[in-house]
């Protein structure tokens, strides 16, 4: 049992901006990563929640990214955003973009954002769920540093390659997938080495390429990806939309850019949103209705949707105005600002 | 060993023809489906080849499909095209849109085609690979019968819910990959029927919920999707973009429609296309070789890329101007002309 504390919602993000602006991050990087981090961590998200202060401190350690610089969104007549990060943290560069790419949508019925030359660390679904709370369907991909072996190799060349899909619903929280391709999350089998278990089966190889559970091997060797030969297909597609068409890194330059150093791979994000009123020809209050039979049947039979149990932290949290969180966690981020 | 025969390239899509046109398809529907047939069974795709002639011609029987009606493309001022099949086979109507999907996608970066009210039966990736052969990224969906049981659940709810993606690369084949969602293509399960094989484990369940290899429980029963919960999230996607979103049938409203007549499933289709030239800012050049750096570590360390065995029977089938195909499904198919 992992002993935890109780955080009220304005310390968390409090406690969050405090550390980032001592580590070296200006107010609005640090409020638009403590906005992430914060709504991460009412949904119990402990992964990707205020847990990644420590990576977003080690990346200014690192000393790559420049905490300071400002996002540039460039002028288009396309239905491409793109939004230039500049070595920045990713999270600004996405609010800078967002609006546009939302008038973009609302425009053309599709649309794209490409943000470039960013450090990304994030959860992926706080971004799509900004496009489903305005009404569109949304879906994001970034690669990250080359930790996972494609299928039949023996060696890292992929990254985790998160994939975040958000389907606006009326009047209740969305349908909201986001599930790194590689069998685990990177973030997850650190949670793993911190609480000294062993990982499931199956989900990586060490160096030699050999099946292991052992977290710290996993980490010196290479991951796998979910679903065989498919899953692995999806990661190198994640590979070439988020990387070599948006005119951005591959996981394995990122992994090369880094030298080492550790911290949030510095790569593109893409983001994709679609307008169901454009798509549906103005049919939308049908359409919504053809969704929820669907949603209907699945959890008649007794499955879930994907991101329920996240849905029903929020609610919880928010109704009790704190959240729950590791008591050591909590500590070692306080003891970042004696 | 199956025995087989040898078809010349021309007689395929003679034969093709023949038999569709006896069955009640139009001339121009007629060609757009064998140009299709043959197109797969170069590649040595039999699920996907002229073994699905079969299903075309109960499809005609089902007595729900115009075997002569012609697709409109609609007018739009926006990234979308529509084309309305109106009840008829998806081929002609994606040939009907594609040179405007490949316009869009050339003025505004991304584009989309949604195709509305058609019967579908086929591989995706001759489609995406139209695509990728115009220099531009393509992403296909549709859904299908409700035959896959969501992830935790016990009934068919989700087609098999193919996705296709392809990738253009310099004076070779593409990056290609076309595959189901289902643990296993629906079409794959009625070949291992007709083979008299036991299915792999877990790809099915029989109709009380239980694991089964035998593959008429399967087809009596539901299938799964590949890769757990994350393959199911993504069917589950799938649905929501090539039915709700574009205002056509989901799975389960497909299956309904059919109302047990066999055939192809009447539904719609979205492909996605991505121009690398406006995403990239114009550096295509550099970027081909990002992308390239990361196939080529793909394949030293001895993992295949997805299609390389298809696009290595497409070269042999078209240097000896024949393609080989079991004998008792040519005999079949010839039969059908007496």
């Amino acid at each position: 049992m992992v002993e935890s504390v109780q955080v009220e919602l304005d310390e968390l993000y409090a406690l969050s901006t405090a550390i980032l602006t001592r580590s070296g991050f200006s107010g609005v990087h640090a409020a638009a990563i403590s906005k992430m981090l914060s709504t991460c961590q009412l949904d119990d998200c402990q992964s990707h929640g205020l847990f990644r202060l420590l990576m977003c401190c080690q990346t200014m350690r690192g000393g790559k990214i420049d905490g300071h610089i400002l996002p540039v969104v460039e002028a288009s007549d396309s239905a491409i955003v793109r939004v230039d990060a500049r070595g920045g943290m990713s999270l600004l560069a996405v609010e800078a973009g967002m609006p546009l790419l939302i008038e973009k949508t609302r425009t053309y019925g599709i649309a794209a954002m490409a943000i470039n030359r960013c450090f990304h660390f994030s959860a992926l679904w706080p971004e799509v769920e900004q496009l489903s709370a305005a009404g569109l369907a949304g879906l994001a991909m970034v690669p990250s540093h080359s930790w996972v072996a494609p299928a039949g190799g023996k060696r890292g060349t992929l990254g985790t390659n998160p994939l975040a899909f958000s389907w606006p619903r009326q009047n209740q929280t969305p349908f909201t997938f986001d599930f790194a391709t590689s069998g685990f999350a990177r973030g997850e089998i650190e949670l793993y080495l911190r609480a000294g278990k062993p990982l499931p089966e199956g989900v990586a190889v060490d160096a030699e390429g050999n099946p292991t559970t052992d977290p710290q091997a996993a980490l010196d060797g290479a991951m796998l990806t979910f679903g065989g030969y498919k899953g692995s297909a999806l990661s190198i597609m994640i590979e070439l939309m988020a990387g070599p068409l948006i005119d951005d890194l591959t996981s394995m330059e990122s992994m090369a850019f880094a030298e080492g150093t550790g911290g949030a791979p510095y790569h593109g994000e893409i983001i994709l949103a679609f307008d169901p009123d454009h798509f549906s020809g103005g049919r939308v209050a049908d359409n919504d209705a053809r969704a929820e039979r669907l949603f209907a049947d699945i959890l008649d039979q007794g499955a879930r949707l994907p991101s329920q149990r996240r849905f029903e932290a929020r609610a919880r949290n928010t109704a009790r105005g704190y959240v729950e969180m590791p008591a050591a966690l909590h500590a070692e981020l306080s003891a970042m600002l004696d």
